[in-house]
């Protein structure tokens, strides 16, 4: 292990006992600092957002189960501190990264994680520590959804929860890249929200005429292709409005209900449906392909994919920044914040 | 108009007022025997069946709707005794046919049909009247599947309601193929009739292991592919069962329910939902390959492709003849035929 500073024996973490989401099952607690081996880094951590991801992961609803407990977090920045002795991890050693937890281990939310070396991206100048804490999962999933409109053939796209973080960057790289989007929220501050962001047609799914005007509008721009990320009745309502032959690509799944779909949709319109998984997407590309990419989307954190915060809290507080987060996800992220030592 | 003998100016008919399921909604009726235009034949009927796609017409749930009143049926046999003026029409003077109705006028639950040249396919001699009249919708389907199957790279498929008539034939044909299925079914009689026609992986979805059995059986088999025909909870337990990548294709909706589906299973195991509908299926194939795919599947129409006959009613009877498919479909067709006058 080689490192370049003290390591402590022990960290705080939020540590997570049972996949129930109920508060008292996700604990703030004293844990050894792991050691990095091979190919492993450990990062200080400056900071980690809640992110919808984590909150189905709290719940058992992500797709990945790690044995618990466990702590959460699948994102954030940090300082690597000390790395296995290996070539590739050293290259890391004392580099400001943005970094994403393993599939199997503990997460983002604790003072130190552990990774995989290729799990790190080394941060530019220009990103801050809280920037780049989200520069993963939100980004990357808005961008890759927009790579897929753009090489689908579709004209323009459909997609649902648009004034989520993934959704408003969305609206912000459709304008850049001229791909028409119909933007569907739930309420009246959401569809200003976007209106104010430039965004031109923003349907509410609260309004009772909102099926006659999605199936109007995805008929008249020809939206062959949608960004679902509600599940539920949200699906079968997006896939009927469009046009036969349509694909439904379903990302999340906010509502935490079965997807659903009117089979004669299906069976007779040829209309399709999939599902998008980020990690998928970045598992195709080569790791060449995915540091390019990353510096591609440094360089737009500040503008087309800038998330908003809404608020940061100390880990202490880690059940306060969840509870927040819930009562509105639409004011934008709420940060897990590490005291800089 | 060119006719083989007198064409009377009236005929009896089942006629459809309202798209409500409703009994009284069908009525036997008197109306104007149709005159055949260029391109159009007029058959005199001699048998009809009734398949699950009459009684989604009947419910307004089948994917077209015809202007009402109208007359039901899909599929049935008879001659050709009149045509229109031109040489393709023409040719099928005088010839038993297995025909399909028209997309937008009246089916084959009447005297004589009115309908498309192109929808005849002149019966050789080894095909009888009865087995004619069912040799477009369900063999055509299980035909299509299984070719579906074997094109899949597939190395097993999981069909549901695999008692119907397009189950029997799946069974049978991938006994003949030696493509491995896993046969759903929801009643010990079902399965038993499965067993006696030599079928190996048959699972009953009202047992309470049912979704773990399947799911080994899924992944040992490697069934990657999936033919649903009863859509809502089941398609979410068919999908859930297979192994990622696979994908669930859905030809009907017996529990005239949505589709469901879990979202992880779209999200992060890459599966995917679509439908099939043999008129899609058909049209991609030339004239020609429509013609030889005809032959092919009249030579197997007495074994392979062979549909049983629960029971034989005149059209009088049509409410009868329904009411005793609803009660038990798993029986046989039910059969509407006509007075050889």
């Amino acid at each position: 292990m080689r490192a370049i500073e003290p390591v402590p024996e022990t960290m705080r973490a939020a540590v997570l006992h049972a996949y129930d989401g109920a508060p008292e099952s996700l604990r703030i607690e004293t844990r050894p600092v792991p050691k990095p081996a091979r190919g492993q880094v450990l990062v200080k951590m400056f900071a980690a957002p809640i992110n919808p991801s984590d909150l189905m992961f709290l719940k058992g609803l992500y797709g990945l189960l790690k044995p618990l407990p466990v702590v959460p977090g699948w994102e954030g920045t940090g300082r690597v501190v000390a790395t296995g002795d290996d070539w590739f991890s050293r290259m890391l050693l004392g580099k400001r990264v943005a970094c994403a937890a393993p599939n199997k281990y503990d997460g983002t939310w604790a003072e130190y994680m552990l990774t995989s070396a290729t799990r790190c991206i080394p941060l530019s100048d220009t990103v801050s520590d809280e920037q780049g804490a989200m520069l993963i999962v939100n980004p990357l999933t808005a961008w890759a959804l927009m790579e897929i409109a753009r090489t689908s053939g579709a004209r323009a796209f459909v997609q649902t929860a648009a004034a989520s973080a993934v959704g408003r960057m969305l609206v912000r790289l459709s304008q850049k890249f001229g791909v028409e989007g119909i933007h569907i929220v739930r309420r009246e501050e959401q569809a200003e929200l976007l209106r104010s962001a430039g965004a031109r047609h923003i349907l509410n799914s609260e309004t009772p005429d909102f099926d006659k005007q999605l199936r109007e509008l995805c008929h008249q721009l020809q939206a062959t292709i949608a960004f679902e990320a509600v599940s539920g009745m949200t699906a079968l309502r997006v896939l009927k409005a469009m046009p036969a032959g349509s694909r439904l690509i379903l990302y999340g799944a906010l509502s935490e209900s079965p997807l659903m779909a009117d089979p004669r949709d299906l069976i007779f319109e040829r209309k399709r449906i999939e599902g998008f998984w980020l990690a998928d997407w970045l598992g195709k590309r080569s790791v060449l392909g995915q540091l390019h990419l990353a510096r591609q989307i440094q360089s737009m954190l500040g503008d087309l994919l800038a998330s908003e915060v809404a608020a940061r809290y100390p880990l202490s507080e880690v059940h306060r920044a969840l509870a927040d987060y819930q009562a509105n996800m639409t004011a934008g992220k709420r940060l897990i914040v590490f005291a800089q030592t």
